[in-house]
């Protein structure tokens, strides 16, 4: 039996259909160094996939519905250009986004997980946004929105982190590794971002 | 009588010499809500800028000797490209890093702070990397590590920000505003990143 996150529309991860990123785990590596991204990181990123599993509906319900729905700039990303919801693209979209919160803590950083992250990146550029769900909605999302928002996503995770009754060293260090992988994801989603046909308009 | 900032090599803060961005204030307006920076966030920069003031000396040391000295890839931009060390190019910039610290908390975020930060970027691409010391080093810095250093930059400022006797929620605010403004500074920064020419090879 698969399992539940298989059957998400248009979640690949280390499918044979995501492209292969040109950047190498040891690539990889050097950001984690430049990150001061360590093993005991990754060892607190696991333990808040423990705490984050079964949140992750309400964490992207708290994201989606509480913040990116009453700020314009954000929420016609999800929305026709001329304004309507369209329910199937944000079901679909959110469900991902909740097991990106999962796969952030739970999935070892390989050469899959960095190719899935160029995946994610495209489908915010001109090059794969709505291609996924076969939807008509803003033609990218702006990087600059992508960097603003991790810092919203950064904030507002750590009631989450503390919900399990951990000791606040231990919620501290996930946070803390959590605030770094999003350091790390918007390094590997810049490369997508940089092309030279899409990026000078699409900061 | 100047302030002691306006004899920093190469800090033209506010001057005319430096390139008015296409970023307006109400791009930036935007920015903030897309970021969730408050007023209540400006407030507790401003504290952060008064409890930081006379440790910004030991902070920049902490990051530049006690971190990037020791990360190769991160270093060889204060060098020559055989390896040599540059001392005028370091005291120079680890001045304006200094600054830099004082600028994001007690500025206020207008146009000339929106312009220097793309003068800053622009520091770090081809286009002006080295030009303003007039010296021989790597010809960019790649985005992809700045974006990273930040994490380490937002993880090491924290105990400078407990120094003064701040309570436990205001050292937590100030944080968290120090993060915010992180976040911004980085979608200003990708705009010079972004031009067609320079991007490709320099995320």
């Amino acid at each position: 039996m698969n399992a539940w996150y298989e059957q998400i529309p248009g979640y690949l991860y280390g499918s044979s259909e995501i492209a292969r990123s040109a950047v190498s785990r040891q690539d990889l590596e050097k950001l984690k160094v430049s990150a001061g991204f360590t093993d005991e990181d990754a060892r607190f990123l696991r333990l808040a996939g423990k705490v984050l599993e079964g949140q992750t509906e309400k964490i992207v319900r708290h994201w989606r519905n509480g913040i990116i729905a009453n700020i314009p700039n954000l929420a016609r990303h999800s929305r026709t250009p001329e304004g309507e919801a369209i329910p199937k693209y944000l079901d679909a979209s959110n469900l991902r986004f909740e097991r990106w919160i999962l796969d952030t803590c739970l999935r070892p950083y390989d050469q899959d997980w960095i190719d899935y992250q160029q995946e994610i990146a495209l489908r915010h550029t001109r090059a794969k946004k709505n291609k996924t769900d076969g939807v008509r909605s803003t033609s990218y999302v702006p990087f600059r929105d992508v960097i603003a928002f991790v810092a919203v996503m950064n904030e507002t995770i750590k009631p989450y982190l503390s919900a399990k009754g951990n000791s606040a060293e231990e919620i501290d260090k996930m946070h803390r590794a959590w605030c770094k992988s999003m350091q790390m994801q918007l390094a590997l989603w810049i490369g997508p971002y940089s092309k030279a046909r899409q990026a000078p308009e699409e900061w």
